[in-house]
């Protein structure tokens, strides 16, 4: 996502702290403390300007949301949607997800979004891709028994390599969509990414994969 | 596919019994007798007119081809054109696929085609897929170690029913492709079908899957 410069982003995000929480290490375990409920975790991976992860807790009060935003100029506008809502059930997190299993104690998290995530394409940048086996062996961890995985992408590379990754890794593949938007779903919650790409008339790819804990 | 009665098909079939083997049962566990070397054996089940098969059997001197088809009207025209080419390396079954382990033996097959395999869209005709549970299993059995099944169709449902049916049955996702065509892949053989719908500018959806043996 294009990143523009904006110098107010880290004070805001400061004074925002009952949504941005700063040193999520040290609530790692502790998540449904902090929401005050024993309901379900759910985390988004790359949120973006947080439309998805916005109107997802809006659907479903019951679940609580985490999503992770490593860029400060555009997680800032996901704070201020979340605000704007005075939504109880999201916290943000403006860090790096390469060490996610350090923010989430082991069965912590019962599903993760990852939502258009960048496709790396080269080859030697395999090791980059939110669903290469590195990363997924962390969500394993953090994942309660029967927790999926939802990728969702308008990227034809990085979907044939996530599901055959999903499975290399010995996860089970749930269900699969190649055109996301050719079938009713009133429950997805479109990203904006995905407001974009398939008004294209490109196809959207979705895939759900769980470990067999 | 659309079938035209053809009087002279059952007279015609046995005509050419060297290339159209009867009673297939009977050479269960001797089919490189049959083809008189130690190749390995590939099957494809719904052969339709033939053009795959033929074509495969072309590039691949080295390998042993199986077709299978049940209707005769059409397989007339698969052995029509393999007669024509005088090529050593293919059999074809006049038979119905729901029991081929029946007709091979353990471990005797490398590699299982389905290639545009009726889909059969309504839920209650899921066992007639040709992935569904049922022919796994039969499947597996004949197959070698290492041994794939590659479903190549353009028919969304059933490649996204049939990439679930192959993990949850614990088969693993080797390979995985929405949109064959977008690459170039001058070893893909395409079928009657893969013309005519890529040629409409249909996605075509292949994915390779094996057995832990």
């Amino acid at each position: 996502m294009r990143q523009r410069n904006k110098p107010w982003a880290d004070e805001y995000l400061q004074e925002k702290n009952h949504i941005v929480i700063n040193d999520p290490k040290s609530n790692k375990g502790n998540w449904n403390q902090l929401f005050n409920n024993n309901n379900p975790i759910h985390v988004e991976i790359g949120s973006g300007k947080g439309q998805f992860i916005l109107g997802m807790a809006k659907q479903h009060p019951d679940i609580n949301f985490i999503g992770i935003e490593l860029a400060k100029s555009i997680i800032v506008s996901a704070v201020q949607k979340i605000d704007k809502e005075s939504l109880a059930n999201v916290f943000m997190l403006n860090e790096n997800a390469i060490d996610v299993r350090e923010m989430f104690a082991d069965d912590e998290i019962s599903m993760i979004y990852l939502n258009f995530s960048d496709p790396w394409p080269k080859n030697r940048h395999e090791k980059r891709r939110l669903t290469y086996e590195r990363f997924l062996n962390q969500y394993q961890d953090i994942l309660c028994t029967n927790g999926e995985v939802i990728l969702k992408t308008d990227n034809r590379g990085l979907f044939e390599y996530s599901v055959v990754s999903f499975s290399q890794y010995g996860m089970n593949i749930k269900e699969l969509n190649v055109d996301l938007h050719a079938i009713e779903d009133e429950t997805n919650v479109m990203t904006e990414y995905e407001e974009k790409f398939s008004a294209k008339g490109q196809p959207i790819y979705r895939c759900k994969a769980v470990f067999e804990k």
